[in-house]
């Protein structure tokens, strides 16, 4: 992992407590945003570059899950994580199977559990990236390398 | 991920009862293999493509964790997860930031969050691996398109 560049990660809560004692827990380690509701989550998402998303299940109006299917359809990149009750745990297994979740966490969480998976899913966001810039410079190489040897077929 | 390819998984615990009943839920979606300890893991190892290895840190002999620091020395590539007993978890942040470490489960495992660790781990084995893959192909390439470069300034 590059450890100059400082992982951004949004929290979506719609329990101030929750919101505050995230921030102070994680505030030295990660660039943390937060959001009381799935639609102030989407605004952040429309004007910052977020690695991880964490949002809590149970929330008035739009749950975790939908909050994250909407995520999905404008950002493809952020690593999704929902953190549940014992009592949600087949919606959520549905919703990981779907490919709407990466992960899920039961609450409470532990702050060193947390750490691990927020830096485990920005291995996967960054890899993920490193590999789609790696082809496009293949094919850009490849590019260069058929029309040299098309121009040494022709002389 | 490519479904066509069965994650080889090498779960390892001194107590038979946790073997038999890793392997019965987990055998019918992954390539399950055993070993009663760290010794007999690490002879595993030499003579099978394993992607994700999980283990036990309480057993006589050599624990998890230096069952893994061993692992490590040799095969660098499958990814390493401990489980533990919540009385274990200073040793085993410590090797989670040492590196020694992908991941740990706090025991008794949930068969629905196995499973996803286990897939999520094995994201991480292949987007490695493709990612070396990539930067080999990339310096092949780069490697004939310097040669015709070269060539095109001798003529």
């Amino acid at each position: 992992m590059d450890i100059s560049e400082k992982i951004s990660v949004l929290y979506v809560d719609d329990e101030l407590n929750n919101l505050n004692s995230f921030k102070a827990a994680f505030r030295r380690d990660f660039n943390v945003l937060i959001a009381t509701s799935g639609q102030e989550g989407l605004k952040i998402l429309e004007e910052n570059t977020i690695h991880v998303i964490i949002t809590d299940q149970r929330m008035p109006g739009m749950t975790g899950v939908d909050f994250l299917i909407e995520v999905l359809k404008k950002f493809s990149d952020p690593i999704r994580i929902l953190l549940t009750g014992y009592t949600d745990v087949n919606a959520v297994i549905d919703a990981v199977n779907k490919g709407h979740i990466y992960y899920y966490i039961n609450k409470p969480w532990d702050e060193d559990q947390m750490k691990i998976v927020i830096r485990n899913a920005y291995e996967i966001f960054n890899l993920r990236e490193k590999n789609r810039e790696l082809i496009d410079k293949l094919i850009e190489v490849n590019g260069q390398l058929e029309f040299l040897l098309r121009q040494k077929l022709i002389s």
